[in-house]
């Protein structure tokens, strides 16, 4: 089968064999999104080699006992050891032995096949289109802010970033009632926020409310967005890092101590409730698509993901 | 009066004007400690000019109404402007135009006398000895840690740092019941947390314990600190940040993000149960007195303060 693949930092739609199930369930993709992380693999992140890929919706063609098979569903990517405590209280985000779809020791889902426990597979409600599905993974990790600290209305909350992770967040997190500012530089990509009634701002405009937040999440994935996410928040507020990449942020330790700020990070949510979202339409999901093409094409697919401007590019096996 | 004082980086004792107390209180220093703060200021940090000290026990001589003229007195250090939200709910600590007593906009404590807000002075029990009685605002410190992130006997905790902020937060943390591992580099530091029941070990015997803490306090004041912190954290472990230096660090964001470590600054306690604590006795300070000098000497008294090995050293006007 194909499948696009990161070896010694390098790119390449490769063939490869089809994975064989084993204990866990086969299932066949019908479309992968490509993620920010793909990008920062291909940049030395997570030092992973193999097939990339962790946003999916696909068919199970195998399973043990044969449950769901015909089933389109969407994955959790993270797999536990199925022993631990963590994983025995039913949550394998944080199992010290997890592999991770496309990110940790497991090919991923830029391929024509993948393989997962059958315990990660959530089925899709059939008014969820494929190309909204695909979506569940990148708005549970959105969604997932809220299980590391609260965000209530009478919360004031800024996103920074107006990529595809940020316009997921500021609308995740603008359910809650809170009002959210967004802070992006891009006028046609803070315009799909606004529409959904969320205030937007560029920085240079953000930057005239210091000190006013008490949620401010980072999602831009610039390094140097740190100092200007620590400066909107106020006294004891909250920053949430919610982006990956490969590098080191400088930090002035001093601020956090004497405004007494606290910084959470946060990575996977519950693919549950954002499927349940999506099933409502209470995220546009549609304006943050910008292309599409065959898997043959990843290599093209990945150069035009990591453009500027572009939003979320799908993979169709 | 004689006042120990930062002028363009240098520190002096010099001949000042004896404060008029104004709307305030006038408070005779009885005895003053030297922070790792003050000595930090004398580096460029907080870019403060005047008295330095923020930690002392003293006699009222003048007030508002002749009200506790006479009485011993320990004080909040930081002087809110009484109106905001915040001073209005009796927590000055955050107040946007505060000053803090030899850190902010107001001369400090390593002087004959210094001027605070009547609010902020609180009575030092009979019982407490004044050599006490000046470890109030560095035990309020180590015990504000409480305030920020919830410790309790199920959680496993670590202290960095054996000077005498780690001693402090070491002995204050384990009064909760949780298990707290002390680790440092001076054998004969470690033993007074030893003498107290409280677990240590140096950084390289603890380098085996990885990921098994769920709060680890940074209070060596050190930035490669912060990366040993990190790694003894488990997934979802709590950072608390306590010491203020001059300067930045370095993070590896991806690690906060993946492991959703949070990081908490946490600046002052509240000197009430501190000085309630040390009523009762149940805090060694004595052990972390190393010398004291006359206010006169008090450039000695900093270069001694800054030495390896030497823990709280105090002024005497």
């Amino acid at each position: 089968m194909k499948a696009l693949r990161v070896e010694k930092n390098k790119v390449a739609v490769r063939e490869i064999e089809l994975p064989e199930a084993g204990q866990e369930a086969l299932v066949r993709v019908v479309l992968s999104g490509i993620c920010n992380t793909d990008i920062e693999i291909t940049r030395g992140y997570a030092g992973f080699q193999g097939t990339i890929g962790h946003e999916f919706v696909g068919i199970v063609e195998d399973a043990p006992d044969g449950k769901l098979v015909g089933q389109r569903v969407v994955g959790e990517i993270n797999a536990g050891c199925g022993e631990c405590e963590l994983c025995r209280a039913g949550d394998p985000r944080h199992c010290p032995t997890r592999t991770v779809l496309g990110i940790v020791g497991r090919d991923g889902a830029h391929a024509e096949f993948l393989r997962l426990p059958f315990m990660n597979l959530l089925p899709v409600p059939e008014r969820v289109a494929d190309e909204h599905a695909v979506f569940a993974e990148p708005l549970a990790a959105a969604c997932g802010i809220i299980e590391r600290t609260a965000v209530t209305k009478d919360k004031n909350v800024a996103v920074i970033g107006d990529g595809k992770l940020g316009l997921l967040c500021a609308q995740a997190l603008a359910l809650t009632g809170a009002p959210v500012l967004l802070i992006g530089k891009h006028p046609e990509k803070l315009r799909i926020a606004e529409r959904r009634g969320i205030e937007t701002a560029t920085a240079k405009n953000a930057s005239g409310r210091k000190r006013e937040f008490d949620v401010v999440v980072e999602a831009s994935g610039s390094a140097s967005a740190f100092s200007t996410a620590v400066g909107l928040l106020r006294p004891r507020g909250v920053l949430v890092l919610k982006s990956t990449f490969h590098g080191t942020t400088k930090i002035d330790a001093a601020t956090i101590v004497v405004d007494e700020i606290s910084i959470v990070g946060s990575r996977c949510g519950r693919l549950a409730p954002a499927l349940d979202l999506l099933k409502k339409g209470a995220i546009d999901v549609d304006s943050l698509i910008s292309e599409e093409y065959p898997l043959r094409d990843g290599v093209l697919a990945m150069e035009r993901a990591s453009r500027k401007g572009v939003l979320k590019v799908f993979l169709r096996p």
